[in-house]
């Protein structure tokens, strides 16, 4: 039992300086002013801006090499090439699973991180290795991190023999979410993997969550037939789309039907708004009232040298997308990775409210843009209650090996 | 005179650690050891990377909010209304250019900075007063911030009768280049603009930088009337061509084609690599031969919220548009950001090789590539041979008001 928290003279999302306790994990009182009594802990926050824990909702918790000597990035540019040679460097670098995703946790507590959905590749070579180290980081982290986990058929679902039998495995074993990839682009087989992905969903009763890179009029079929299958077995609110690329493409027509069709259908977008791709607009998506969350996607793997796990940045990156400036506009790309992924991941009891659980960042700016726009160090990150980090550092309770 | 200064155990640009004597503001000497004598102080360097100066080839010093209380985004997205709002906010708020453009230069130094280019509003409410901030500014640091300025015409040339007459007393007052804005998109009248520009660089023996937004064949037609112009007058290697957002229009054989002229005349390229704009390929521009070069331009001002005067930051954002993962490519990235700014620049003495002028930003990284993405704060920053920063912070005798 830890002792009670008293947080005092904080500005939760920009508003008036508040006092705020912190009982069992959850946020039990805010008040102009709460006296502290003898039991209690208490924090001067000096007029810090206080933001609710930040979502990382798409993740791959197995793949950075964060902490590892720098290793020159050596793959090509297509997506295949990405994924055989990530596949063939996992045997030749030490990339442990768990304890690459314990770091990236770890780090990503420093940052202000309190839920992150995390993809893990299962395919035939590794099994579910990867799977059982991102399984025991969660364990570990499950009182500061919130952490659900995709079984992701990366190398391919329908082209690889096996790798069903191995997602399957893995949903018994603590998997919470089915991924997919790309229908036509890998697996040439639309029509098989996703009656495979929602076959293991209905079996299961667990939501979907499919990664589609699958660019224009490719991506906009593979999509239908998504919407075609959450329609037909009523998993309306339980499916993800990633990346969606064909969302980004020209036909504003064509784009404005698919997501009147993700609107009604409660589907919800992952993005991580990349500079070089057409990706799909966060104000259309904000219009038609779809949720739509950002991640980091990977950091510092064998895909990618970008990346240090923070979401602010990535919020800053959603908004130099959508050529967001105005304050309003920052605060939806801060939405992003913010109350947008607690509605995708369906976490429970998520924000700055009375009874809620106490997942807080502080930042040391006067305004909601300007903790976007400069990313400054964390104050203080709190995770269900407990101080997680400090300065911009992670506490050494949290620190991984 | 500064006592010689001695870095031991460095790596210039990731190659073997060295030891770098530094004398008159000149790198003296390079070798694997060096022996201190009892005149030059030490400086040990723990095997940190060197890069050379970063170049801001691209900034406006007289526009920064940076240190004032935050100012919430209040422009539309027309760029007409952006210049609108900026004029008018000038008198708003307490926005002096010299003591403004200290600041940033004084921030930028901390990001291990140590040339600018500016342009620097021109226009017939604020007549001479914001250069003349700049110019102030520019004397206060001369010898640790190498600045260039431009007279540059934000509100148009041709439609503000006498904006003319200022910017030919600005190049008598101490302004090196001459510049322009969209000479259709703003001026209504590219060949009245274009003339007059050109007119004033002939007159004052100056060349000359022009901000260049307009998009696809509109801004592919006001850059063949820039280069007509380049040929005509044999400026050949002493325009610059900001933004062009045309090279980054769809057709691939019309780009091409303006490319191979763009490279034939010598005319350099600026960019900020936006990530909501089509921008020119820093790849097909490098393989061409011409100079392309990145700047941050403006930072938290009335355009934009965004920025923090890092040319690191700049490199990744402009990894990030370009799609440059292998570690060549990522050094690209940096170069528009060093060597390449320099060229634009025409920056005597740049580089870290002996003899030349002693710019130096170290980093404690393994790689070039991970300077680049994870852009970590500078371990320390020489300018002409001085100390100016050390662990992201400006020495105090370079701090601004």
């Amino acid at each position: 039992m830890t002792k009670p928290l008293l947080l005092k003279n904080l500005r939760l999302m920009g508003t008036d300086a508040a006092d705020v306790l912190i009982e069992d994990g959850r946020i039990a009182q805010i008040a102009p002013k709460i006296n502290p009594t003898a039991e209690v802990t208490v924090e001067d926050c000096d007029s810090a801006l206080a933001l609710p824990g930040l979502v990382d909702a798409h993740a791959h918790l197995d793949k950075t090499l964060w902490g590892m000597p720098w290793h020159p990035h050596q793959q090509g540019k297509s997506l295949q090439q990405m994924i055989d040679t990530e596949r063939a460097l996992r045997h030749e670098l030490d990339m442990d699973a768990e304890r690459q995703s314990a770091r990236q946790v770890a780090l990503s507590l420093s940052k202000g991180t309190t839920a992150i959905r995390s993809h893990v590749d299962i395919d035939t070579e590794h099994g579910l290795s990867l799977h059982r180290g991102v399984v025991a980081t969660r364990a570990r982290y499950a009182d500061v991190m919130q952490i659900e986990i995709v079984a992701f058929p990366q190398s391919g679902l329908m082209i690889r023999p096996g790798t069903l039998e191995l997602m399957d495995q893995a949903l018994r074993e603590g998997a919470d979410i089915v991924g997919g990839l790309d229908p036509c682009g890998i697996d040439r087989d639309p029509k098989g993997q996703l009656d495979a992905v929602f076959g293991l969903a209905e079996k299961h009763g667990k939501p979907i969550d499919i990664h589609l890179h699958e660019p224009g009029e490719m991506g906009a079929f593979s999509l239908e037939m998504i919407l075609d299958r959450t329609e037909a077995l009523t998993m309306q609110g339980r499916v993800t789309v990633s990346h969606a690329f064909c969302l980004g493409m020209g036909d504003q027509a064509r784009v404005a039907g698919l997501l009147d069709r993700i609107a009604m259908l409660d589907v919800s977008l992952a993005t991580t708004a990349p500079a070089a791709r057409p990706v799909p607009s966060v104000a259309a998506c904000r219009d038609c009232g779809i949720a739509i969350c950002a991640g980091n996607d990977g950091i510092r793997d064998t895909w990618t040298p970008y990346g240090n796990a923070c979401m602010l940045e990535r919020a800053m990156l959603v908004g130099l997308r959508n050529n967001f400036r105005a304050d309003v506009e920052v605060g939806w790309a801060l939405d992003t990775c913010t109350t947008d992924g607690a509605r995708v991941m369906g976490l429970a009891g998520y924000g700055l409210a009375e009874g809620h659980r106490a997942d807080l960042v502080l930042v040391d700016v006067e305004a909601i843009s300007e903790a976007v726009t400069q990313r400054p160090p964390r104050r203080l990150v709190l995770s269900g209650g407990q101080i997680v980090a400090r300065n911009g550092e992670t506490e050494a309770t949290w620190q991984s090996a």
